[in-house]
């Protein structure tokens, strides 16, 4: 008999994995096996932290990377590692029989990722990259909205912002600015969510050309890391995307999609503010002409869903881990998923690939 | 005794016109004297229909551009003649010493716009472009939260978008798509407010870089008019803007200012929405970190002023008008206005530059 609960073990004690652990003790068709970190003490200590706050009934088992991969009681792992030591890990986890749950971005470059995707593949493991909005309640709502032919009409296009201000301490310390372990900096840890909305929008549909400016990087030399980034994706039917993310600029990750009759705005497209109503506003907006004087009306729309993303049993991350979990018991690996994943990875490339050669377009293939 | 009353002449019976008319009624130290078109029997038309909307208390009287300009009654132009022909008429009604108030785009070059202003300043007549916005009520309180040091902190990031779809008609016949009328197209005629929003933010500093791109053009051959076109702006503290414009877009007239503390959200900079309150949302999100989850928490603060755009008496373009001839009646011109109308256009033809070479930076001189 198939199991309904999928095991999970988690490769790196990150702060972004406290989240997934409340999201796999909220899934009902997902446990936790195991955690491990570099030294399983310090796994202990990790996993004795997240027990005091969202407990399983019993304790994962604190282990080494080597040893959760060999685990029989695990079959599927996340793993949020460093993007610099993913692709080794990843690869390790996939011939170990494991399906993977990748945190983005999923490699330091296109290239690995398809080692990694590869490796999946020859073992018959779903690959997922962890982009927790994927799996949100807006999204269904929103593909419909858009698509629906009176709201936006024709695709013209997209723009979205995702920032947040990281602080002097994080620019000293935090691995996201590391050149060896985060070498896409910002790009890569925020980036990767406007370029996924933008590809969602359009279906997946892979833009011919792109653009992008470093316009802050830290560090010196070759080994320099973007903080701050600007982007823009050009699609062969007329449709194009801009996008800006930073570690410079306090929180802001709203996304505007606009067509030949209205558009639609999300103000909080990566994570719904706690506490509030998970809405977007689609607005047809008119110009009239009376007589001596015009005016332009608004007629704005909302659309509304509940959606907390703090852990709730419906949160977006928890439905990825529940969606998932159905993925890998189901023995048929979703083939969207790792190609999603990729065209991200590839968008990401080129844009990066053209801020270093001064912002000339870049061909994405 | 110095005249309390600027008295007006409109060259070009044009749509815009209208507004302008309502508007001049409604200053207290305005009035309308003549209006002019290139027949005199069309400018008569012209005004019988305003005047049945929104009467002077005396019609004004009806003349082609020479005879108008040789007026004595009148102290002041408005020309919303095409862009194509508007160096000519400036610098005309500049020498017939009246003050010019002047449609954007100001003109087809910078170029051309300093020849503008250089015959006004020898005239000693007032030099402004028609951007309405500059008047509205909400940008004192925008620039004083800008500028307040807590709620975007130090700016990093300026985003806009003004956007109108202008249907297959609009792009058969109207001047707008005219290569020899309004060679700049929707950057000219909707770009102007997406670069001057960005120098009002920045204090009208200049970029010192920028980069542009055209995204859809009308007609063939060297005598394109842009149609849809992004550009970004540089400044060397680290600022940078991003704008989108279009005539192929419903309309959309948003602008996002984000800084390191929090941001500023204008949903209808240009044009305030006809019987909504006019507002913009100061954004202050927090980053929670509680146990095993975190969530983002959005503190908007909304600032909001009744401000209509309708020929109201207190309608940014009244406000305009009412401004205008303040100066016109002062008789000391105010060397800000011609010198953001310049700088407006600097940048404009900088963008351009930049697309019609590939989007590769172009340095702003």
């Amino acid at each position: 008999m198939a199991s309904t609960v999928c095991r999970w073990g988690i490769l790196g004690a990150a702060n972004i994995a406290r989240k997934n652990w409340k999201a796999i003790r909220l899934a009902e068709n997902a446990t936790l096996t195991a955690v491990a970190s570099r030294e399983p003490s310090r796994a202990k200590e990790w996993i004795d932290g997240c027990q005091a706050e969202c407990p399983f009934p019993a304790a994962p088992a604190a282990c080494n990377y080597d040893d959760l991969l060999k685990r029989p009681d695990v079959d599927a792992v996340y793993i949020p590692l460093p993007t610099g030591v993913r692709r080794e890990w990843v690869v390790k986890a996939a011939n170990a029989g494991k399906h993977v749950l990748c945190e983005k971005p999923c490699a330091s470059n296109a290239g690995d990722l398809r080692t990694m995707i590869d490796a999946c593949r020859a073992k018959g493991v779903q690959f997922m990259d962890g982009v927790m909005f994927m799996h949100g309640k807006r999204l269904p709502l929103l593909r419909s909205v858009i698509d629906d032919g009176e709201t936006v009409g024709q695709l013209r296009r997209i723009a979205t912002q995702f920032s947040f201000a990281a602080g002097d301490d994080f620019l000293k310390g935090n691995i996201r600015v590391s050149s060896a372990l985060e070498p896409l900096g910002a790009l890569g840890d925020l980036g990767w969510y406007n370029i996924r909305f933008s590809l969602f929008v359009m279906k997946y549909a892979l833009p011919t050309k792109v653009s992008g400016r470093l316009l802050t990087e830290h560090g010196g030399g070759g080994a320099t890391v973007p903080l701050e980034f600007s982007g823009e994706l050009f699609w062969p039917n007329g449709v194009s995307a801009s996008f800006y993310c930073s570690f410079n600029t306090e929180l802001q990750q709203w996304a505007h999609v606009s067509g030949t009759k209205g558009s639609v705005a999300v103000r909080d497209f990566v994570l719904p503010y706690y506490g509030c109503e998970s809405e977007f506003v689609a607005d047809r907006p008119v110009f009239n002409v009376k007589g001596t004087s015009y005016h332009w009306e608004s007629h704005p729309k909302r659309h509304a869903v509940t959606e907390y993303s703090d852990g709730a049993p419906d949160a977006q991350e928890t439905n990825m881990i529940r969606t998932f979990s159905a993925l890998a018991l189901g023995g048929r690996p979703d083939p969207v998923w790792p190609d999603v994943a990729l065209k991200t990875q590839v968008v990401l490339d080129a844009c990066l690939a053209s801020a270093r050669n001064g912002g000339a377009l870049v061909e994405v293939k």
